[in-house]
Parts: C-alpha cells; sequence; structure tokens
C-alpha cells in the first residue's frame, strides 16, 4: 500500500480522515506505522498529498491531511477484455489499475465462458476493492470505469465506433495479425495524451467474425509475437508497451 | 497447456513418448483430447513438432512422434531480480518462462527478507515446474537457467563483470532514475539478437550503494513511470518493452 486512499465521506470539515477495516490492518500490522508518521494519501477520484498519522490500530487508523494538491497521473487508455475467468480477472482489474488505465470493458465473445457472467468478482463493490487495490500500489485516486457486456454484438454496434473514434489508435491484439506491435509505425502518432484503445481477446483467441467486427469499426490487427501470453501477462506486457510508444519520440 | 513438453528420456527409439502426471490429466481432463488428435509436442532443451494422441487417460498419454524439427523461440534477455516473496516467485518463474528468457538470476539485497532463500519454491524440482508449466504457455523447450545468489557482494564482484561485458546493454530498474527506459537511446542499438541484462530490485526499491555496485559493472538505470508496480508486474512490463525495443528500428 503505497498510498492511503479514502473517500470523500471519510473526510471531515476539519481535515480529518478516519479510515477502517482493510487499510487499517494493513498500516497497523504489515507496515507498522506509529502516530506521528507521515503518509502518502489520496481522495479517491480527487488529489493526493500528504497525512500525519494520528492513532492507529488494527480497526481503525485517523490522520490529518496536512496537503491534497497533486495531481493524480492522466490516463488515456481503454481497455476492451474477453471476460476471464474469476481468479485472472482479480489480477486484471489490480494491475489496470495500477498501471493506468481510464476504462475497462469486459465483453462476451464466442470463446468466453458464459457462466464467468455470474461470478461474484464482478459485484459492484468486489471490482471497486480490487481497483483500489490496484490504487493503492500504484499510487493513484483515478478509478478505472469498469463495465460488463454480456452480448458481443450490441457491445459492437453500440459502443465500438464511438471508442474508436475518440482513440487516436486502436489496436486489437490477435494471434494470427499479420503486423507485430512494432510495425505499425505508432512511434510517431503517439503521446503521452494520446486516446488508445486496447482489446485482448479470451484464451484460444478471437474468433474470425469478431475480428471482422473490430476491424470494421477502425481497429488495427498486432500480433503478441512468437509466444503465447496468458490473458492477464498479455495485459501488463502490452500497456507496457503502449506506455513505451507514447514516450518514445 | 500449448505444447506437451517431454524429456528426451520420455521418447522411446521408435518415436513413442509416454507422458504421466499432471501432463496427462490436463490433456485428459481439462482439454478433453482424445486418440487420432494432433498435437504440438517439444522435447525439453530440444526441438518442437507434432504427434498424435494414440491412448490418453488421467494417469498417461502416449504419443506418436510425426515430426521434430522446428527451433525453439531464441532467448537472449537476462534477468536480476531481488528475491521476491515465494507466491510471487512462482508467477515470475512462470512469466519469465512463457516470454523467453535466458537466465534468472535471484539475488540477495539489502530489502530482501532474508528467510524467502529457505521456501521451497526454490528447491530445484519446484523451479523446473514452474519453468515448464510457463514453457507450456508460451510455446517453447528452452528452459531458462536459474540460480540463487545469497549475498550481494560476491554475486556483484564474482557474476556482474562478466555478464555486463557479454551484454549488449545492461539495465537496472530503479524508482528513482532520471531517465525513463525510453529516454536511454535504445531503439537503435538494439535487434533481436541483442543480449541484454535486466536488474529489478525488491519491493522500496535498490538501497543507494547497491545502484552504486550496479553502476559500476556497466548498468545504465531505468526508471518505470509515474507509477509503482509489484516486482511481478514490472517484470512482465519490462520484458514486453525490451521485446518491443528489439524490434522498432
Amino acid at each position: 500500500m503505497n498510498i492511503v486512499l479514502f473517500d470523500s465521506n471519510e473526510l471531515d470539515a476539519g481535515g480529518i480522515v478516519s479510515v477502517r477495516g482493510r487499510r487499517a490492518a494493513y498500516l497497523s500490522e504489515v507496515q507498522g506505522a506509529e502516530p506521528g508518521g507521515i503518509l502518502r494519501v489520496g481522495e479517491i477520484g480527487s488529489k493526493m498529498g500528504q497525512a500525519e498519522l494520528l492513532e492507529v490500530s488494527s480497526e481503525e487508523a485517523v490522520l490529518k491531511v496536512l496537503s491534497l494538491d497533486e495531481h493524480s497521473p492522466e490516463t488515456h487508455t481503454n481497455l476492451i477484455i474477453a471476460l476471464p475467468r474469476p481468479q485472472m480477472l482479480k489480477r486484471i482489474l489490480q494491475n489496470a489499475a495500477t498501471m493506468g488505465v481510464n476504462r475497462i470493458m469486459f465483453i462476451r465473445s464466442a470463446r468466453v465462458i458464459k457462466s464467468y457472467f455470474a461470478t461474484p468478482v464482478l459485484a459492484e463493490e468486489s471490482i471497486r476493492e480490487h481497483l483500489l487495490l490496484g490504487l493503492e500500489q500504484g499510487v493513484s485516486t483515478k478509478l478505472p470505469v469498469v463495465s460488463v457486456h454480456d452480448r458481443f454484438r450490441p457491445f459492437v454496434e453500440d459502443e465500438l465506433p464511438a471508442l474508436s473514434a475518440d482513440s487516436t489508435v486502436s489496436l486489437l491484439a490477435h494471434t494470427n495479425a499479420s503486423s507485430d506491435i512494432s510495425e505499425l509505425g505508432l512511434v510517431e502518432g503517439l503521446d503521452s495524451d494520446s486516446q488508445i484503445t486496447l482489446g485482448i481477446g479470451p484464451e484460444g483467441g478471437w474468433q474470425a467474425h469478431e475480428v471482422e467486427a473490430f476491424e470494421n469499426a477502425g481497429f488495427l490487427c498486432c500480433g503478441l509475437g512468437a509466444r503465447v501470453l496468458r490473458v492477464e501477462t498479455a495485459v501488463v506486457s502490452l500497456l507496457g508497451q503502449i506506455e513505451l510508444l507514447r514516450k518514445l519520440q
């Protein structure tokens, strides 16, 4: 936990924050934080700063906010991911929040197992908890917006065109793509503010008609090299590559 | 499991391979493979090809090798990683094998918890099993060479100079580095055959004297951007970025 995140309703008018549960237990038991210590804090959806720890136990930590004036790093990457199995879903939510994404859309595709949509990991509170774990690691206050789309066709027809139109580049990771991500001429066109949308398929890959639907919406297919990555590994590797492409001139 | 890997001693003179245990159970129970099916196979440390499944049960699968003439993708990246906690270690072994690395050196550093060196995950058979899981995912036969170094100074003095001398570039991932990996001018100098050595620190980072020891051996420090990544996330992100840098011209 590299930042203590709190909700606006946990902050009182005198600048005192009281956090309970997991965050207090972590500060007290894992980090061994003690009263008087200065910690990095952030208001979820707003700014970051510093606070002094006034009291701490495994049930509750009370902090006095000293400053709250740093902007959270901006996010300009959207992820579209064929819904993976629940254990992998948890790690994807955390890693995506840590690495910084704007939106995550979990979608149905032919090779997605339908029962995955019934997992409790997709409950609103659960999604939020995994995203917060990721933000606490990555040091950010900006919760990605997560949506779940259990039908492929309506998603493609209703959401993809606007997403693609709003993006500088839209990429579809696809095992059989003829071009690698290094071959799409992306170095010149991208910078840190470019909106990028990235689609990542299920284990076993996208089906041909699904690839066609993305291509029709303006997505470029990109391969992932000779090796077959698990979905969660592909997410992290591609987010790392996109970050590098944004920075290279 | 995208390839069935076998040891040379599991292959008889008639080209018949018999695999037992986890691999047989996976083919039978998860993939529902049936006699007559054609599977991708590979001899560990040697070539890959195809085989016909002759018999399969959850205890044993018998395959007839049809071809064994494809080279495994080459690996030219070495990893030096401050030994992480055991659960993370497992995932790092798997992901590194999937993404393709040549050597992995787990080392002691000031912020590594000493008891981690006693974990059963570091037993030879355990390391091999996790690497094989990674190779089965990534489709390769080339086991990374793993070594464990429980003292920092002897590692730095005895191993680092030769590693650095054999590498086109040696990088040390470091939170406080003044340059990002995008700012080191690496696009021109690297291609798919370049030997690259990458050092990744513990949670909490390298100490100043450790950074100095790497720099004295010729390592360049590179930052990881505004966000703080977990070690296992940093490994995957950086391996993805290095693969991209090798391919960009």
